[in-house]
Formats: structure tokens, sequence, C-alpha cells
């Protein structure tokens, strides 16, 4: 299999997944824009995003395919020191509903080749509902479960664990959300998969993808909310702005090495808030989410 | 001047401006509610914050005496390999108005020792107005040059220049702001004032601020605003956000470093926005306030 033919993959899923979540988004929904553009080094990408929608406030759904001449920082942030050229090409989607009661979602797949002599896979898909209930998450990381099982039953334990350390803000001492599952450099050099099975993976996350989500969006979809619950959204929303733009490796990356910021920063939510000193009142369930974003939860 | 007397000096102020600042946003504005915290490895702070006034909808002015054993980390950062303790006492400030036509303002002096052999002063004052009037951005650089001018006529070209080079979004190619001055390393081995005047410097900038910020909320506090103009305030405070974020020093280093979360955060706005790709309209005051969001302006 080779990179032509994994980008096509990629591209043909991304069409699909707008498709599905514009019909998720239900009648009289939002439809996505999609902006073609073009690297000046090398590549370019699709980016697709919606607004305003019945279940989607914001989000994006980003193919893109990019390669050049590797970097000095690129190796450093790579971790990888062979190799002039690269290539990259991948899945990336972030959607942001409207409800509280409804989670934000992010999915990830990407391929990345070093000349011809090396490539990895990574990727990962994690939750972060604005009010976590343990049966939801539950369900969400059952499906996941399902589809790793499905390639090998070492992968569920081992990427969950690395979505816990991952998706993760240091200096609020917080997971992102309820986690998920998150890989990277993965060759068949490294696990029980061949490449072709490796993208078969990373197809069969994109391709559940939104069938996942809209389990998540029905259980919430139709609850009420007050003005007090779209504030903790809001200040939800604050804390995944914060993980973007100072821990996530690819925002981070692609931020610093000059890749296209309004695809990098479509990941950000519409409205976010920030209150000094914010705090939950004791047994509601603000203060029932806070306790359970921690690693290590199995759900 | 020993490293005491700067620390009381600082706290000083920190009060004074506390009170001008409530006095500035008038009869039935808010007050600052005063939180004092104490860092475990050494030092403290006091951190106030003013939410929901008049003028100011969220802001603090934060002070803080920290001390300890200097960490490799802290080390590459400050980009100076001697020594083993180290001390960093300073004042900052953030506030962001209601209004969409008063500016953000932020200003941050700070005294650190290395040591007992080697200290510096640094800080700065800059304006991010959410829409830029070249009348009051011109204002507000005069008063800037004023003070420098006391000190050194070579103060406020040098550090206006810095204030372009540092409150940058490469990613965005854009100024935070308009810019003002920017600060670094200064001792009396490598400028013109003795250590007693450069904590006169610092201490002249802040006991101005207030004065200097009123000028520019007595040019927009009594103008209406639309629900659009809303809109684009809280578009610039995201890239307000990105800024901190993404770029500032202090914001990085304070947040890797285990710093006190809150008080770093507190320089973040109350809502914020972001668009995918957002437009503005031909010859607007908002396409007027981008064109003029560049390195090296004179106003």
């Amino acid at each position: 299999m080779n990179k032509e033919q994994i980008a096509l993959g990629f591209k043909n899923l991304q069409e699909e997944i707008c498709k599905e979540l514009e019909k998720m988004d239900g009648q009289g929904g939002a439809q996505f824009r999609s902006d073609n553009w073009t690297r000046p080094e090398g590549g370019g990408g699709r980016t697709n995003t919606i607004r305003q929608g019945k279940v989607l406030e914001k989000g994006g759904v980003a193919f893109s395919e990019v390669f050049g001449v590797i970097s000095p920082e690129m190796k450093k942030q790579l971790n990888f020191n062979a190799g002039e050229h690269f290539y990259a090409t991948g899945i990336s989607i972030v959607l942001h509903p409207n409800n509280p009661h409804v989670p934000i979602i992010h999915m990830n797949v990407r391929y990345f080749q070093m000349d011809e002599t090396a490539y990895w896979f990574g990727g990962g898909i994690d939750l972060t509902p604005h009010y976590i209930i343990p049966e939801n998450a539950r369900l969400f990381h059952h499906e996941l479960k399902g589809i790793c099982d499905a390639f090998d039953p070492a992968f569920y334990p081992q990427f969950k664990k690395q979505a816990d350390d991952y998706f993760f803000l240091p200096h609020r001492e917080e997971t992102r959300g309820i986690g998920g599952i998150f890989y990277d450099h993965l060759s068949h050099e490294n696990c029980s998969l061949s490449k072709e099975k490796l993208y078969d993976f990373a197809a069969a996350l994109a391709g559940n993808f939104v069938r996942i989500y809209a389990q998540q969006v029905e259980l919430g979809k139709d609850k009420t909310f007050s003005e007090s619950e779209i504030q903790w959204r809001n200040i939800r929303r604050g804390r995944y702005v914060e993980f973007n733009l100072v821990h996530d490796r690819g925002t981070k990356f692609g931020l610093h090495s000059g890749g296209r910021t309004e695809s990098i920063l479509m990941s950000l939510p519409a409205l976010a808030e920030w209150e000094y000193d914010f705090q939950v009142a004791p047994n509601s369930p603000e203060a029932f989410t806070l306790e359970h974003l921690k690693k290590d939860i199995i759900w």
C-alpha cells in the first residue's frame, strides 16, 4: 500500500464523514463549507468547516497531504533523526456542539513517511463531555475497545492509557475529558499488524467515528439547559483552548512551523470563557465532572 | 537598594493601582478582591482581581515575590547559566474592558536576582485596542515616551521596537495591538541607570499606569456599540488568548514550571470567540484595525 492510496482513502473518508455529520445534524441543520488550499513548500489540503448547525455549533473535518524537506525543528519534534524528505497525510476532526449536554469530540488519523525508508501511523479519538455521565463514558470506551479488539486485543489497554497521558492539562491537573485512545509511531516493525492492516485500523476508526459520536449526541441533544449550564460549557471550552494552545503537539508544531493557521485553529470553539478561580457548587454535576477528570479511570 | 525594598515598593504600588482603578471604574463600579497565596517552594503573592465593573469587565493586578533553587528549565528559559538560587518579584496587570471602544491593557514590571551576584529589571506596557484609532495610539505612545525620556532618551526608541517584536503573533502575522514598550535584562552594567534609578523607572511606569489607561478609557467608554462590535471585541480577545498561551514567555514558563495557574491565567478575558477564516468588511473600522496590527509603525 503506497502513500497515494492512503491519502486517497483518507480523502474519501473525510467526504463520507462530512455527509454523515450533516445527516446527523438533522433536517434544516448546517452544511459543511469546503476550503481547498495548497502549501507553497509542497502539498495542500481540504478544510471542511460547519457553523451554527442544530447540534453542531462549530466544527471542522480537515484532510491534508503535505510533503517536503524536513526541517531541524521537525526532526526535534518528531524525535526522529534520519531522513531528508517527509510525507504526511491525515484527517483531523474537532466538533463543538451547542448543547452543554452533548460532548465535544476529537478524532485524528495520520500517516507519516520519511523518505522511502520509514513510515508510521498515528491517531486517536477522545471525548470531552461538559458533563460527565459514567454510563455514556462507558459506552464510548466500549465502542473504541470493540474496534481495537478486532485488530489486536493489546491495543485498547495500551492506547487508552496513552490517551489518558496525552489528553492531560498538567497546569490544571485535569484530563481534557474522559479520554479515549491515542497511538503514535506504529508500523509493522513494532506491532502485530501489516502496513495494510494499520491503514485498515485507521479507516475503521474514521469509518465508525460518526456512529460513535451520534450515540453520544442522541443521549444529550434533547436535554434542556440553563444559562449557568451554558457558562459551564464555555468554561470547559476554555480548558479545551488551553489544552490545544499550550499542550497539543500538533497545534504547537503547526503554529511554530508555518502551518496553515486557520486549519490548525479550526479546533477552537466559538465562544469560550475564563473566570478567575471558578468554583463549582458542592455535590453539583459540575463538581462530579471535575472529580472525574482524572487519569486511569476504568469506565 | 535591596530586594526587600524593591518588593515592598512593588507591593505598595499594587495597592495604589487597585485603588485608582476602582476610582476609575466609577460610582457603583466593581471592587478588587484579594487572594493571598504562598508558594510551597518559597515566597508567594497577592492576586487582586476585578469582575463585572462598569468599565472593566475582567482584570487582574498581581503582585508576587518568589524565590528558591533554580531549575534547569528555568536556566534554559532565562538564557542564563550561572547561579543556584533565584529571587523574583513583580507586578503584572491585564485589564479587559466591557466596551469594544476601550482598549485592553497590559503592564508588567519585575525584578530578578540570581544569588547575590546578578540582578536585572524587566517590564513593559502595551495597549490592545479592539479598534485602532491613530490619534489615541499616538497619545499612548507619547505618554510612554515622556516617562522613558525622563530616564534616558535612548530608552523609548529601543523599548518601542522591542515591544513591536515581542507582542507579535507570527502565526497570524499580526502584532497583539499597537505595542508600547518592552525591556528586559536591564542592570547598571548595560544601561545608563543605577539600580536605584532602574527601580525608579519601573515605579514611574507603574505609578503612571492608571493615568495613562484612564485617558484611553475616557476616549471610548461612552461610545455605544452593536452586537457585531461585541463579536469583533471577542474575536480580538481570542487573538489575545492565542498570544498569551502560545507565545508569551511568562505564561508559558509559568504554566510549565508549576506556577500558580489561576494567577498566571488571570490575563485571559471573560468571553473570547473564534471563527474559521473570519473576514472583515472592506474599508470597515475592523479592516483598518487589521491593517494597523503591524510592527514598526511610528504612531
